[in-house]
């Protein structure tokens, strides 16, 4: 029995803790840590025993085999120090910190105090990825040439959010930017990004974005394009196309039921689920699923400091082409 | 050039007249038989010379290789005996006849003085049904142990109409029983029916229905639903599946454009293609292609004599059915 | 608390017992009765602590509030008497047996020894057919003229399991009977049915079928038609159309992702989910928790014995309509 | 009776005079201009009295109200200076010219000698672009942010023809740069392009690409993202995308048919419509009824010469763009 430990017990926290207590039999969360008495709550309800507010007492009070960070992202930095200096395996939500510095640090400490270290890109395991990433291999399409990801928000985050979050590039675009690299299996060279702002919020003031494109462009001459909205009236937009010499392979989006109406006005279909707790909800199984597995049979996980770093570094580049109006190359982010 | 004469220059009598002339390089409609100046206006316009009101003047004065007989229903009887007596070969519009006993009658007429005899089931060559069928007879499903066709239209036809059309079986469903007997390649042998009025014309008032329920039962032991309504407010819906041991061939409704719009109610998409004229409009260029090939090969068309009576046998038995509510053998319609 | 003891551990009874024991936090199963030694074990890593081979010895020895029957249906009539004459609530899989006559019995049994009684036609509470029933309540299409359902099987079940199912009729399409009176709102009047032998299995050596269609006939002039097969190579094929004055109402198959690839030969789409325990997942849940809602509220579900008690008479009127060929008024069975 | 003389009978000439010889009662053409014994037998068939393989003795010896130049494009600067000195109404099938300077002096040209002039952008008179240009002028959508464009051809044109067209950008994606500032009705002040070569032609030899994606960026802070390869193998590939503050106006593709099959593998849907002849038929018709009505009602047609400027300047910006691997302003072209 794996020994788990939560960080955070927002929405995500909440999310990864339930998997592991009801969905994962060979692990337990053993001890949680939040800053809020509602996340103490939540947690008893869920068989977690000992519940803390100091991340440090934590460590030193409880037998942990691994500790799921989920945290503020604001808050990573300190947390992953204390958690790598203990030497607990991690599994450790996106972005792992929004400061290139911080995160390069932090990939020397890992490389002294070796542990398991998954950073929670959960889409590469929601079912539809898994699909197209499983064809990719099967050179279905051989080599992709264009890839492109719609990933739009049925509405914006509070501008408190917004303000710590690193905008629309760092907080979300990443998934995309990870997705992207992922599925082309090749280095990204160069990035160009463009975006606006048409909503209502205040973003120019913090430097933020509501809207953008941005084309990626890899050392196998295949290139990705994403377009990313915080304001889809029409709701949560997930799409997906991988296109190659041997076709294209394609993800629409999903509704909660397959029922149309047909009309005097045409025919009406429900719109996309919910959002990402709704959509990812087989994803955020899936990823702790695998994390868990990984530690049991004492192998690397798939997804590593590595790609977090990765992905970071093209969401840098992104908003540093989008503010500097030029394509960047990806060697200028270091 | 293969030389033809129209007959009745309704809706359907306009669409076989445009096709042949303008569309079909080896035949000519050389003459017209209509009842109304518009329809001579009509006729002139596209190049016929002559036009008549009388039929049997028209084949006095001109020399036709061919008829097509787009007259109302109530005339075929006594139009077709007079292209039989004079050897005509003829394109006739379906049904043949209300009456089984006149269309028994006919086929002793055609047997004595054979030509080429087609009924317009055009649908037979609707680019959906062609690729069914293909499909069919490729054996991609094996036998077929399961039919269903949906039709309904958007709307009644006139009172008027109603009362001389012979009513939702002979006049619409008949269209359907042809199909299903095609696609099933085996002989009906009992029909079952069920109706009722649920629109707003006085239909009982003609013994007529707007909504029904056929199944047909095969010899091969396939059977086929068959769903019609006359007040379809979503617009023409035709559809049709075939089912069997290796599968499920499917065709779904035809909009204008593929054009769909996403808003905050969900995902709206065009209604179906207006009405019969347009969705069929490549089957009615289609089939009067065949049977000017036909003609000019010398050979007898796909769709016989026998094929417009045997529809209407299902018709009548549906008919029967309803009215009686009870199975119906097709031995007992004769 | 509620607490419920669960009776048969096959596929069925497994789900209802991880549903309440992981999903439904106000009610727990404390008890289970099966025959054999890995339905012990299944309910012990669940947390049930008592298990017994004897549902009496259950019932004298564990304080339950209610019993969830899902032994084999030729069991149904004993357990009932037991559970009934224990005055224990009940929740009982379809169908709640074979014979009218049995079921008429423990109609009279309970309406002496009223407790709740829920029969299991968890497809209404699936969310395809909770949102098609709502909007339909929402007089989004008038009254219902005409209901399809098309219930195909990716596969026959063992001759074993068929030679005590009840067959085609009173096994599988019950639940189709059960849902197209539940939408359409009325009572059924008359019944059509045809059935053939299309697949491999001897199944005419214990008089059924494997495929079938059967037209039921409504009060309000409505009709339903179902079409049934136990061979679908395609997969579990669940769909269903409601058309009214005012539209249609259309469901169609879900897949477990929403990709395609699009190559030289067209465009692919994944096939529909797995099974009946894959695709009402979310049915099963919900119509536990409509249950144990019902004890919680002491109110009465709203799936009542009665609705057991018609879904079988439509299954039997199906089934003599096949067998002796012809229209069977539901009067006739009794 | 609008006079029409044809010049250039490849593919798009034949399509234009079939269009006006059958299907535009008030037009009628004349006289055709040809390099090829084949296209003086094709126009002949079609009724055109005049053949000629002199533009400059056409002009001379017919009368004509206008012109559709359908020449190969190394021709038209040369067509269009006596056209324009003839002044004869001119539809210019698409691009003017390859040379910015050359279109630049037939603008002057055309100021000193004004004639009606529309250029053949064909594809904003298509069913689904007419559908969506509709909807956002009814402002369904508010002002367009994102717009995005996938067009890939289902197979190269020939090196012979590659090395005289221009290229991709000028002979291709010319098309959806013209679409992309028609729908966003707003003027385009940087490109961003990147393309590589991935199919089996020599394209580097002679400085071409068949697969690019562009990004244009417009004064009104929205953007559109254009997608082109020249190698899809599933098919013709037209798709569009608009979105915006209320929602999303989005087309696909159409197949000849609405037919499906599933089998085993899952559901099988037939690929889009062959090629740009077949999947634009409407549009070709529709555009030159606009012409000849613009003629007739005097009026000065929609798609004007200063179109064709514009869309000229884009495709030469995306091309310098990916050359240059770098932001380009609009301003440098000139």
């Amino acid at each position: 029995m794996i020994k788990i430990g939560v960080i955070g017990l927002g929405r995500i926290g909440k999310v990864h803790l339930e998997n592991i207590q009801y969905h994962i039999p060979t692990a337990k969360v053993v001890a949680a840590c939040s800053g809020s008495e509602k996340g103490f709550a939540f947690a008893k309800e869920r068989g977690v025993q000992k519940c803390y507010t100091s991340v440090q007492q934590m460590l030193a009070e409880v037998e942990l085999d691994a500790v799921v960070l989920a945290s503020p992202t604001a808050l990573h930095f300190e947390h992953l120090k204390l958690l790598i200096a203990a030497r607990k395996h991690i599994f450790c939500e996106k972005p792992i910190d929004l400061s290139l510095e911080n995160v390069q640090f932090l990939k020397k400490e890992l490389d002294q105090n070796p542990v398991n270290f998954m950073v929670g890109f959960n889409r590469r395991y929601d079912p539809t990825i898994l699909s197209i990433k499983k064809q990719l291999d099967q050179q279905k399409l051989g080599q992709p040439q264009s890839i492109r990801l719609t990933s739009r928000d049925p509405g914006p985050p509070p501008m408190e959010f917004i303000k710590t979050s690193g905008g629309l590039f760092l907080d979300m675009a990443i998934h995309d930017f990870d997705l992207a690299s992922y599925l082309m299996g090749s280095e990204v060279t160069e990035v160009y990004a463009t975006a606006s702002v048409f909503g209502e919020l205040p973003l120019e003031s913090v430097g933020d974005v509501d809207t953008a494109v941005t084309v990626l462009k890899f050392k196998n001459k295949g290139f990705a394009t994403i377009e990313n909205s915080r304001n889809s009236v029409y709701g949560y937009d997930q799409r997906l196309e991988v296109f190659g010499a041997q076709g294209m392979l394609s993800s629409t989006n999903q509704a909660d039921t397959m029922v149309s109406i047909s009309d005097q006005e045409g025919v009406h279909h429900p719109k996309p689920v919910g959002f990402f707790i709704e959509r990812y909800q087989a994803s955020y199984l899936n990823i702790m699923k695998a994390f868990i597995k990984a530690l049991e049979q004492n192998e690397t996980p798939e997804l590593s400091f590595q790609d977090g770093l990765h992905s970071l570094t093209l969401s840098l580049a992104a908003k540093k082409s989008s503010e500097e109006n030029r394509l960047v190359l990806l060697s200028e982010i270091s």
